[in-house]
């Protein structure tokens, strides 16, 4: 299959170049050029622009950094509207349930195929095309581009036909995160109040009930304060928690436990610390019981 | 050595049950009398009253349903006061911090030991002589009681010199747990509001990026809305989850995310579901969204 | 002065009334005829299209139900590109702080002064001319506008030179009308709790401290159970309680009271009572207590 | 009538003082002897014990600071066993919902009245015997007792039978006072983040929608941040929170405004700000959103 891949960050380039080790035509675009160059040098073809990548091909993927990105490239550049009809758009980025609805219609109406599949896991994952994905969208369309998906990861979860189902499903993984980090965040204040060594406690609980990566990765950079370099951006955390409240208000959900999450989040950025690693949200609990 | 065991619930009775195997002489108590004739059965001693149990022992180890009982046990029953001088109490139920200080005070005027050891593991787990034990007190009493602990436990996590501190610790882990119920059935009312299946959802969360036994166990629950028979009521999560409360605000510690969900565990009790098991608690998120 | 009225409400059409009868010369435009067709029969000019109102005069004041209805009748039908060169639209409805800003750019760009004068205030109020007018913008342009303010309201409180501030400020006063209802609706819910009439209670606390008009008002709804005709529905609390955490998130400003206020209103929509008067987000709280 | 009083601080004081002053013979009881001294001056007989004082009245009246000196007057010193059967017991203290159905028991066991008719209104208010007391407590003991909060008051709401019933309405009274100081505190934060000036508007609220005395008092101390001398600590105002909850979860009402009323206060407290002025519960707000 002929494939355009917008966007070759971090997680996108090693994505786009799974595909091309597994046999597919793949052009490449990215809005800075050095990753594309990148590409090129394994055998890919680059386009300067979207439009250019989406010409002629039999699916467009993207994984932009959000939902600017992703209007940017696909509707201002206009790759939707040099697809070929019957072409498919994978968008595999993480946007909001309103922009996957929006471009559920606007693909529709130029019969295109829509298919939402942002995925789990980090750029180790990707490289090894072990990913999870969350698919969503026209059974048709995905049976169609599920040798691609396999290509990219291990198993790929298929939540519903409307392609915004795999984003909200997303969005609350996001925010599971998001919780689990708070809430490791208020035991260390609460062991530290208590005169213990967080770290300990963090080490016993990590190895013991809560002996998953996620836990085992945000609780030792809160253990260490260790918030530089980033893997995960904090103030990217903020955008997916909004994006999560955003998408259960439209569907008459109250989530408390996320609205402050979100407030947390706030108050990070309020004190500089939305460049920090996600795990420095642990620091406005320990900053509310004054001691940080 | 010579070992008195005060409650011998599901949890204590396995526990007495390993000391008796490894060779210590154990005379066990219980209110009701059912369990102490099933730790007689096994060749232990039985005595009718906590202070009968507690004369002339070397250890006094308590495993009691909550402050109340153990009170009743310790101080009411006048255990405390028949224990020998250089006696250790090593108390290993959730109780609150404020009990632990108090009885820590009480033990000291009377020259008898207090090592507090709440624990970290179900049934199966105790009875495996498998358990994570959460100890702090006075070193060298901890030291004596070390190797009834390791019979008791895999491992003893030494959390500090202050016995209160092991059990702000272990309603630290309980409210962690609390959270990770209420993430997820926050994040199942999401999935759910937007027509999706939440069985499928946590079971793509449980088995990848929240793939710790926790979110297993709590999250097939969720799913299959299988509340009853309750492993652990939800009435006592609450408890627990007041009790940390306490211990934080103790220490000046505001923990927003475990107030959220408090008032999630009062909305159960309002409905009616303290009795039903504690992933019960996500009928909450359900309830407040329309769904339940 | 020559003044267009874009949006003749129950809150517009006295305002505009008003002006007229101050001797003004007003051209009213109204997307809906009917109330256009009452202005005009208290001798004012009538537009069939925001832009031909808007064509030759000084002054343009807009009073549109939200964000949506001011884009589609100052932007989408060019009211504001038709505006001569120095004259000054005034925005009294509650809109977002982010259309406040756009507005302002868009303005300055074709050369017409931009106010903010969101107001306070009920029909009543509005007939009376005795709004409270929550005003900022360029003090030039402010101050060409008084004389109409004037005819509109007792007092101009003047926020600051940015129009956005004056959103800022009205939805900041919204949210606290929020919180007096939803703090009552607590209050109402732990003295009914514990067998007292919620009633009683509420006229016990609106007529000593909290002896103000939007305690009486809401205190009396809430009181007798009696939530429609709604004064102000429940869906439009949502919506400025959500234009209010996205003006505070904009500014890093995490407000916790706030968000709970919108889990509450979110609630309420979940069950069907979203058209209902403001106070009945009082059955948020008695339906968590099992009371509803 | 004969009334024994006890605690004459700045409130039981000037009660006292007007009973005196209406005719009635007055024995008064303080842990500090000053006061007692000053209403000697005025003609009142005085105690060195709460039970001496109680001794051969008709009426015991207490108004102590909190549950544990309540405790120590009523229980420990005895005064409810020198009380002679008829007699009754008027506590109008602010006191747990828990100790009022404690109290309530133990009075029955003695055959001794006992109503609860906490206040509103601060000295100004108590010296000018123009009070709004909230009582509760068997029908016949209340119209014994009515003339003399005849003397203290100018009007005695009646809320139910149970006394237990008065004190939960005045902790929902307080807890709506705390969500009025923290709802400024938030609005204040907002309009600041937004570069405005908080006293302004600020004083545009209490002048209008909010002109009520709570508002007014807090509000002029929010903005002028003026937070010593402390007409009331914002530490009481956090154990009436607390207590507020406690009476709230005893009836199974979760509250979840208070709960994050309750998690400003705290961290109020870890900040050093619990000898303040209640009002300086604006401060945490202020302080997560970086401004203070």
């Amino acid at each position: 299959m002929k494939i355009a891949f917008l966007g070759l960050g971090t997680m996108g380039l090693p994505m786009a170049a799974n595909l091309l080790k597994a046999g597919h035509a793949v052009c490449g675009w990215n809005r800075s050029p050095a990753p594309a160059a990148r590409l090129s040098a394994l055998g890919a073809q680059v386009a300067a622009t979207p439009n250019e990548a989406a010409a002629d091909v039999d699916v467009l993927i993207s994984m932009l950094a959000d939902d600017a990105a992703t209007r940017a490239a696909v509707l201002d550049s206009q790759a939707l509207h040099v697809l070929k009809p019957g072409a498919i758009h994978v968008n595999m980025a993480t946007v909001s349930v309103a922009l996957a609805a929006e471009l559920t219609l606007l693909h529709e109406a130029r019969g295109v195929g829509y298919v939402a599949a942002p995925v789990l896991g980090r750029v180790n994952v990707a490289e090894a095309g072990q990913l999870n994905i969350l698919a969503a969208g026209d059974p048709k369309a995905l049976a169609v581009v599920q040798p691609l998906l396999d290509v990219l990861g291990q198993k790929t979860w298929h939540l519903g036909e409307r392609p915004e189902q795999a984003n909200a499903a997303k969005l609350a993984v996001n925010f599971m995160i998001a919780s689990a980090i708070g809430t490791m965040g208020e035991a260390a204040a609460l062991v530290q109040g208590h005169g213990m060594d967080k770290a300990g406690f963090l080490e016993l609980v990590t190895s013991t009930v809560f002996a998953a990566p996620v836990y085992k990765g945000y609780g030792q950079a809160i253990a260490d304060e260790c918030f530089e370099p980033a893997g995960f951006k904090l103030a990217l955390g903020l955008k997916d928690v909004r994006l999560a409240l955003e998408a259960a208000e439209q569907a008459h959900v109250p989530l408390s436990l996320v609205s402050a999450l979100r407030d947390a989040h706030i108050e990070s950025l309020a004190h500089g610390e939305g460049h920090l690693d996600w795990a420095a949200l642990s620091r406005a609990s320990a900053r509310r019981a004054g001691q940080a």
